[in-house]
């Protein structure tokens, strides 16, 4: 496998959205593109991370974008991991050029939620894990993760006001991101009186619904060389891991971990050949608050039931000890399935190259996104260093 | 890049089933799992080529597909390409394995396009073109390929009576496969008298919607050697081609040859080192019989407008000079969407094997298979060569 890099990556803003998931593609594609600094025609392929689009009648995406671009003879699949999509495609990019199939490749991922004429967004979430055996049984998204929440509360003795602490931080990151999907500062006590979606989750404990899209543009060592730039300060993908677990809940033994998670945790780190302290920031799967507990202890950077105090001791926060999702998270960034895992990508590419603004993480060099599907039949994790 | 094998492949039948896709594609699994002589813990990733799951509201299949199988944390994306999302997943687990990320991968296609509660299948077809600028216009599926037909007919003086011919010979071909959703001899007067779906094309020159699922294992040497088999008789990937064209036929200039197919066609065949004249079969993407024609126009088995003379003098028949769709194809053998692509596969391991009984094409060494995505918006190629 040769070095790959993240030549760039950009995104729609996350929210609501006139634009169609065509358009919202198009769009961050042109982004990343013209942040590359490249040409369409220097795309050799690429991959959307998409899993609803069939809502708009349209599947096949790919050509779609790449007719746009005007390079329709790009091949151009499509994956599907539900919301851990773009972290496969990702993945499966990084795979393609290490192999050396391609020197530079788009992945794009890409979801409109809003304004569907068929069925709730919130139903098409429930596709994601087991219909059969839970959405069909009446067990919705949220549903779930209660239970996964539930379970974490009464194993650890975590409590509704520690979770309350995961999403206030998330919203007061977004405050700093202008592609952010939530710009609300809030407060504990905000969300403890927010409505009960799916007890001991309220709404204030999920994420939004959020339409958008994220690009980027990875490429080869041969592409940097080819294009005349330098190889110090690039984004390099040090290491990648990726591991599936049951599609539904009944099928686990406990419910405080993401099995999924762990492994591909496990295989990026040894990939990368870095520690936990090693790692400067780290975007997470917070699709709920109690997501973002358990991933920081599925991947190690805290012991089993003790994620929840780094959150209140403000370890996570930007200028803590370990920045947990600096970009405001899936909470409050906002989480448009496909695009959720290239949006941690862009925030990555803007972390380490020192264009975050008010939420840049300080010196920050090497950083970790961690990409959930449903409640962990996928898990794609990824390190990242500048070089 | 490694060499990669298939190390076995096998299928449900083909046809209208009252299983769910979740079934199919297990029962496919299990097949292909069991005619490679290894066990479900060998496999290593597996991709799912699927497009329109979300029809029984279930996607993230592969979750689901590996807790069947009983190795849950074993990662599975699916991969979509619209037809052509079986080539597209062939591709990415060639290139997983042939970039030594794994040794052993499952690849499994399936759909399920009956007895949906939602919408028609002939609705699902036309989420594969450009829904915007065709399907919301009124533009079907069938009538798009009747226009490709009409050009074709116009440019090159192509028949309907010529059409016909390849509806014949793989009606004819899928009465010795069992596993085909048609067994229906016809001749050429049938075909003209069918009713008129989207003129020049009739009901006889369409594939059938079928439900069905098919399965390969994909392993590299080091697997061979590990589990202690012969390199020798073996089915290796020799090359492999995968190219995209526009989303929408009015952004083309000449409707009767695919891009995408052509370019596709032109980087297996380099790949492989081979020519035109070493292929022993060919099974290709005859979603109506006009594509079996441009398929053998654009990959360069006939010049173009002479494939069609190629059929007449029964050149692509079973112990012809170059026989083509030996299983059926997807006019007889059936196009469940995301299995089609990887049900050819199924087709080349029975034929190198000698396995085709009275479908075998006699000595056959050397295969191709062309699966197309929609209009022509994806294309992928593959040769096979018995080792």
């Amino acid at each position: 496998m040769r070095n790959v890099y993240v030549l760039s990556a950009d995104m729609t803003k996350f929210g609501k959205s006139p634009l169609s998931a065509r358009e919202l593609a198009l769009e961050a594609s042109k982004k990343a593109i013209l942040e590359a600094g490249i040409s369409p025609s220097d795309i050799q392929a690429a991959f959307v991370a998409n899993a609803f689009s069939i809502a708009e009648k349209q599947g096949h995406l790919g050509p779609i974008l790449m007719s746009g671009l005007g390079v329709p003879d790009v091949p151009a699949s499509t994956i599907e991991s539900a919301c851990a999509s773009g972290a496969s495609a990702i993945r499966e990019a990084w795979i393609n050029i290490g192999a050396g199939i391609y020197d530079c490749m788009l992945v794009v991922g890409v979801e409109k939620v809003s304004q569907l004429d068929t069925i709730t967004a919130t139903t098409y979430f429930s596709f994601g894990s087991d219909f059969v055996f839970e959405g069909a049984c009446g067990a919705s998204f949220p549903g779930l993760y209660g239970a996964i929440a539930r379970s974490h509360m009464t194993k650890y003795g975590t409590t509704e006001e520690q979770l309350a602490n995961v999403a206030v931080k998330n919203h007061e990151n977004a405050l700093s991101n202008p592609n952010a999907h939530l710009h609300k500062k809030i407060t504990v006590d905000d969300v403890m009186k927010s409505p009960v979606v799916a007890s001991p989750l309220k709404l204030f404990d999920a994420c939004p619904f959020s339409d958008g899209a994220a690009a980027a543009v990875l490429c080869s060592e041969d592409f940097l060389r080819t294009k005349g730039r330098k190889f110090s300060e690039q984004v390099m993908i040090k290491g990648s891991g990726r591991a599936g677990g049951t599609g539904a809940l009944f099928q686990r033994e406990d419910l405080t971990s993401l099995n999924a998670a762990v492994l591909a945790g496990r295989e990026a780190f040894k990939m990368a050949a870095v520690l936990q302290k090693d790692i400067d920031f780290a975007e997470v799967h917070d699709c709920f608050t109690v997501a973002e507990l358990i991933a920081e202890e599925d991947l190690g950077f805290a012991a089993r039931g003790e994620a929840a105090k780094l959150t209140e001791e403000g370890q996570t926060r930007i200028g803590g000890e370990l920045p947990i999702n600096p970009s405001g998270g899936l909470k409050a960034k906002g989480h448009p399935v496909g695009a959720t895992g290239v949006g941690q990508v862009v925030e990555v590419y803007e972390q380490l190259h020192g264009k975050a603004a008010g939420r840049q993480v300080r010196d920050a060099r090497i950083a970790l996104t961690h990409n959930v599907g449903a409640t962990g039949g996928s898990c794609g994790v990824h390190i990242f260093q500048l070089t």
